[in-house]
């Protein structure tokens, strides 16, 4: 079901009661960039550095579209589903509001109206948002300006000398309205159409000043400048308590979305999101508060904020479930619990609420959210197969999964929300630096007698290596150092000796204010881009998507489709060691 | 006619022709933001403040919709007119471009869909572009990559030992290349599917090695090695070739949009605009090259781009046209030109090249730059009407209007393209600093012994005032002096003093980077927002849209709209003794 702002209001008590009768809530969301996340990771990133190239790179982009997805358990493993798309947009007829200014990502925007992505719709017809701190600014702004009315009406008026140029027409408006206190005039107002502010507030002024306790009151309506006799105090009380439930509602239709997401943290049920950490940053950000620059003070928010998270794709990554899935990206999740040992769950929808899941519709937040809530179920029944069959969310068999989020391209860590983080040891990856001729072939060769490596470059001098065989560890770093030595310009340094002598340049929040991609950059990488699936930096969504994803190698698209013969072809195939999966836009 | 991705190559030379043959071209653009220039404008800015505040606060915003409306001369009074409408977005297909990132802002997206702009088109189909400086990057990248192709094609390969984990299928696939050099074998080629990019590595290497000079040849298409026997040098070069052309279009395809601002360019007809001068930096920054830091700077390198401009805000603003405009934003000039002492142009369109005046469609950049061509056609027909006839696009009587552009919201200057700036006195303007609590009220009282003023907020405690009385300035700036002395609190500082004691803070970057508004900001401002027009900072496009634009006073919708009775209205409308209408969207 698609809700925007023509059918907001008449949903969203229905919506609201979904929520608060479902057994667990599955979302996702789709920005107006970096749908992958970051792109500067590095697969050794800590969780923390991960977090603050999220931080710093991500969160300009826009919120357009909120998936949500609510299960509730009927019997057995029969759910009742019902899923709406809400398509986002900041409201820009609130004057009070603020103008928000947010960036786009050609490539993301390029992708989503490939997709079917209605922009249109969006700008048009999107649901306003305003979070809790800043509908506090517009209550104190509102605030703010009806006690300077009503100081200004309590305290005595700096008086104005009517200047020459008003004074003939501030006198004929005033005698029209002198005309309504005679005893004679049937007239109930006089009407002035063509009076400047600058008039009126001359003309009001001499009211005030004049006619005291005349019983005669101005006011403009619609620029027309309005005299009546008779107007009483009550009166004046009722326009003001009408004035205030006016804006009352002008905040309540701004705060919007917000009170959709307020209902879901007050819920506090199961929340499920694939690749869910993107999501959860944007849904706090946009919705709930800014997000901390601490590390651990965000964990704390999100956990505190959503206290039972599950994220399918560390579900799928992890435990009994990792060797069944041969990819994690939700297309390929889906096939693989469409079929044994994997059940789908039996879905029954309201009219119009329902989700076909044969429609393929990805990409669409609320197909997407609801392809990761049957995904969730369905390993969770594989889960309990061999167990009790509760199929009950609160299974302990999610304890391990529970309130940890995955990492984009980092597969031997996690952000667990509710403890410590992994800690993987890092004593078989090598900082590199090298002569700016050097290719991966260079590094490979280098690093051959400790077998196979993975390459994350970082510029065309620098690259973290890591040895595929761990054990290896130990005896490179000795050897290394040799070797290193007797080259002219190539130093190797053990990655733990390398982060401890220099604080990480990635905290460094400069990059907000990047804004277009440079091509130099571009440039930079296309160096050292064949075949060579994982890099980190410059490289776009796109060419990451297009990207093979298994471990024994990455193609890119480019090199698979240009037929080129022998020799070529043999300069531009690197050896793909890549243990480092490269994930696409679907997470 | 709308020009996008689809129709582009099939109209490109009837364009190019149409610009050639044409006697002046009229142009309009469309962006993401700030459609109004930049919002933190002062109305006593230099037009060298101005410049920098355009460049630092709008340059960021796209560029999506160029109207081009190309007119030539048949007769007399008659021209045909051929109008295209290019939707622009960078191109993402080609991973080599830059992937742009761009700043929208909510308002003006939400103006545009709401005069129907279909941004599903835009992004779908809107036609790339590349300026020069990006185009030659991209043909370095490429040339780059070439080069280490054959660097490495010409230098000794670094051997890498086939791992134990490979040797297998290595071998299995080498039995099968070789049997292709049986003279009993009657296959023309091998085709290996199950093949990681590392194994095809692994076999070029082993090919390269161990069968030299065989006349087998080893590439791959769509992830499948083949190898074939008998490959010919020549073929070699054939495919080298066919792969430099595939590469020169796509850099043609990717330059897209910016051939046509070329062929504008090279033309050297006279450019007609309406509030030309945001439209002029946003063609410039995004299909020649990046604007200059420094004014002069900036000055000569339009003026060398465009020789010949004609902005119709100016035009309309100045000279003998002056009084005879109400207002000068477009529709209101379209409408002037429609009746007497004016006279529209007659004009013939080939089919479907043509814009009916009629249908009003303001905001479609195809629409207002037809009326912009046929509001300076009526113009210039009544500049002639004393003197010779001779509706010459080059007329004399142009002299005094040419490469001056209009400046929002500062009515006494302008950029004078080809020549210095006019230096419009500022004795009668005053840097004012006084208590938090003061509104206009106290500002206009201050300053009532030298008649009417006009504010202009910088925040809470400082504005500068102008008086409307010039004769007044020396006068004021005596007293003025000595009376803010005796005030804790106030005080003022002429005009040039105040400039003078200062780097002008308007030069700074830093807002570049800024991304979404304050609401802080807009709060600050409305306390001084009811009925003052004129507000600089925070303010939104949309207030100032809905701000009248006659000189005798401005007054906000809300103010307008919402009925207050006397004693509130009192307090919120003040003075507007505004000197400086505020223009809206259509410039």
């Amino acid at each position: 079901m698609e809700v925007t702002r023509t059918n907001y209001a008449e949903l969203s008590s229905e919506i609201e009661e979904a929520i608060k009768s479902c057994s667990f809530i599955a979302v996702d969301g789709e920005f107006t960039g970096l749908n992958n996340g970051p792109s500067n990771l590095s697969p050794f990133d800590s969780p923390a550095e991960y977090y603050a190239k999220m931080l710093s790179g991500s969160m300009d982009f826009l919120f357009v579209q909120f998936g949500l997805s609510v299960f509730r358990h009927l019997s057995d493993f029969k759910y009742e589903n019902k899923t709406y798309v809400f398509y986002l947009f900041p409201d820009t007829s609130n004057r009070q509001a603020p103008d928000v200014r947010f960036l786009c990502q050609a490539s993301s925007i390029s992708f989503l109206a490939k997709h079917g992505f209605d922009f249109n719709k969006l700008f048009r017809d999107g649901i306003p948002y305003l979070k809790p701190s800043d509908e506090s600014a517009l209550r104190e702004s509102m605030e703010a300006r009806r006690k300077l009315w009503e100081q200004t009406l309590s305290s005595p008026q700096p008086h104005i000398d009517v200047p020459a140029a008003q004074k003939p027409q501030v006198d004929e408006v005033m005698t029209q309205i002198k005309e309504l206190l005679n005893p004679d005039c049937d007239k109930p107002e006089v009407r002035v159409e063509k009076c400047s502010a600058f008039v009126r507030k001359l003309v009001y002024q001499t009211v005030r000043e004049e006619m005291s306790g005349s019983g005669i009151s101005v006011k403009t309506e619609k620029g027309v400048l309005v005299a009546r006799k008779g107007v009483e105090k009550e009166q004046l009380e009722v326009e003001k308590q009408k004035k205030a439930e006016e804006e009352e509602l002008e905040i309540k239709n701004a705060v919007g979305f917000v009170s959709i997401v307020q209902t879901i943290l007050n819920s506090n049920k199961l929340m499920v999101g694939h690749n869910f950490l993107l999501d959860l940053c944007h849904i706090v950000e946009r919705f709930v508060d800014h997000l901390p620059q601490d590390y651990k003070e965000f964990k704390e928010m999100v956990n505190s904020l959503f206290p039972k998270i599950i994220d399918t794709k560390f579900l799928c990554s992890e435990g009994p479930l990792r060797d069944l899935f041969p990819s994690t990206v939700l297309p390929a999740v889906k096939e693989t619990v469409s079929k044994p040992p994997f059940q789908l769950p039996e879905i029954t929808s309201p009219e119009g609420r329902g989700v076909q899941l044969e429609s393929e519709n990805y990409h669409d937040s609320g197909y997407d959210a609801y392809v990761t809530g049957i995904c969730f179920l369905s390993a969770l029944r594989y889960l309990e197969s061999n167990g009790e069959k509760v199929h009950s969310v609160n299974s302990p068999l999610l304890n391990k999964t529970l309130n940890r989020l995955h990492l984009m391209r980092i597969p031997d860590s996690c952000i667990n929300l509710g403890g410590k983080d992994p800690e993987p040891s890092r004593a078989h990856v090598f900082h590199v630096t090298f002569p700016k001729t050097w290719t991966s072939e260079h590094l490979n060769q280098f690093f051959s007698p400790f077998g196979m490596i993975h390459i994350s470059w970082i510029n065309d001098t620098k690259a973290w290596v890591s040895l595929n065989d761990r054990s290896q560890a130990d005896r490179a770093t000795k050897i290394l150092g040799k070797k290193s030595s007797k080259l002219a310009e190539v130093t190797v340094v053990a990655h733990a000796q390398f982060q401890a002598s220099f604080v990480s340049p990635t905290t460094s929040l400069g990059s907000r204010a990047h804004v277009s991609s440079s091509l130099a950059a571009t440039k930079r990488k296309l160096l050292h881009s064949n075949g060579q699936g994982q890099e980190d930096g410059g490289l776009r969504n796109k060419k990451q998507r297009l990207s093979s994803t298994n471990h024994s190698g990455t193609v890119s698209e480019k090199n698979a489709k240009v037929s080129e013969v022998s020799q070529l072809e043999a300069a531009s195939a690197k050896p793909s060691n890549d243990n480092f999966p490269v994930d696409d836009n679907w997470g």
